[in-house]
């Protein structure tokens, strides 16, 4: 199944894909979905970040053989720097240089904790593309994160949710930025793969219903700049695409 | 003025104190409050977190003028971890040893971003007690601080909220665990005062109403084991009660 949130004149609402269209649902989480019976084309309409997360995680040094070498580690992000397709990325030029990263990114269904590879498939919701934008020039400044994870706009999701992918530990992740194509890859390249990064996350973390974890970028960083557009592309999960903007004088320019 | 959010059969409301009283307010975050002209008095009144957060943040290594020496840093805690007064502090016995951490705690009013010391008195809503436990054994394992600080009723906040304090680079914090005084400290003995850890975590990360910004402990952190009970006094705040509780096996005992 294909899941979104899109806006409409009532407000966000959450949707299932069936046909050319979008149908509304009561709740994304509940199992079996309940439509309302409004139906919203999916030709013109606007797609939201698909869910409303209240933790956002991110995995570290998760790319490559040597770093199974060392126990796994996860950042939070801050849940304010959720946006949807479409939707800047603000550059504030006093964090120095920016780079986006594209990742596939877990969607929790349920409140779970301490999960086993067994219990997986029942808490998680399914799957959609982060890009977990990164203030480099700040990493070695601050050894916690904080500052290099949490610019405005920072964590680009979407541009919908599929419940089910053909394969977790092959998903070919393209990055374009202004068109050009700067990186190709697939979660292959992940140390830790999906359900090790998530079961390792939450006998820590306790998550629920709309949060996520960006689970790692294989080789699939670019510098972006202010002007810049990303286009992220992951097989069966389709291109989410942002635009990078220049943050005013106080860091930010969105309301 | 003393801000609280209270449980009521129509769920839970926002209040004013206002004699013996908790005036319900529509909207805490508001300037003027607006009363709803409902009234619960104080006596017998069942106080919950004041705020529910989207992001919450602690100053790490923030005590004693040797941290002055370095910069600042703040770690993230899920929003999931925050509890209020009396509720529980789940204790998972496969993350080791646990402590309390008595910290006077800033709630933020409006969103805002690169606060100046002439702006922190507008975006500020106020003050209230914050408990950031942490599971200090894996500290030296996790230097992301994910492990450490994100167990179940890891962050106890409340009982309310002032929006002034006579100082806040003086207020007494003691630390009480089933009963003897195990803390007695002051926000004196913090590196960096709570206007300036703020204004450092909003260069960095946009706060807004409700998020929470823990300053740091002072020397005011004391091992609890499951069945301690803590209450966190700040001078001019009263007095945050919980009962840390061992998890179950699934890693906790909450719903």
């Amino acid at each position: 199944m294909r899941l979104a949130r899109i806006a409409t004149d009532a407000g966000p609402v959450p949707a299932v894909a069936d046909g050319d269209d979008w149908a509304v649902v009561v709740d994304l989480f509940a199992r079996p979905l309940v439509r309302t019976g409004v139906r919203v084309p999916q030709d013109g309409a606007r797609l939201l970040a698909p869910v409303e997360p209240a933790v956002v995680l991110g995995m570290a040094h998760n790319s490559g053989p040597a770093d199974r070498g060392v126990p796994p580690q996860a950042f939070m992000k801050s849940a304010r720097t959720v946006v949807g397709p479409g939707d800047p990325i603000w550059l504030d030029e006093r964090a120095g240089a920016v780079k986006a990263e594209g990742e596939l990114t877990l969607v929790v269904r349920t409140t779970c904790r301490h999960v086993t590879p067994d219990q997986f498939a029942d808490v998680v919701l399914g799957w959609t593309i982060g890009n977990d934008v990164t203030a480099v020039d700040q990493v070695p400044l601050d050894s916690l994160f904080t500052q290099a994870k949490n610019g405005d706009g920072f964590t680009p999701v979407g541009p919908w949710i599929e419940t089910d992918l053909s394969t977790l530990t092959d998903v070919r992740i393209e990055v374009d930025v202004d068109g050009a194509r700067v990186a190709t890859s697939s979660t292959a390249g992940l140390a830790w793969d999906p359900v090790e990064a998530f079961c390792y996350v939450t006998a820590h973390v306790t998550l629920g219903p709309g949060d996520l974890l960006l689970t790692g970028a294989p080789a699939t960083s670019a510098i972006v700049v202010a002007g810049s557009t990303t286009a992220i592309t992951l097989d069966g999960l389709g291109t989410l695409r942002n635009v990078v903007v220049a943050a005013d004088r106080t860091g930010k320019g969105a309301p």
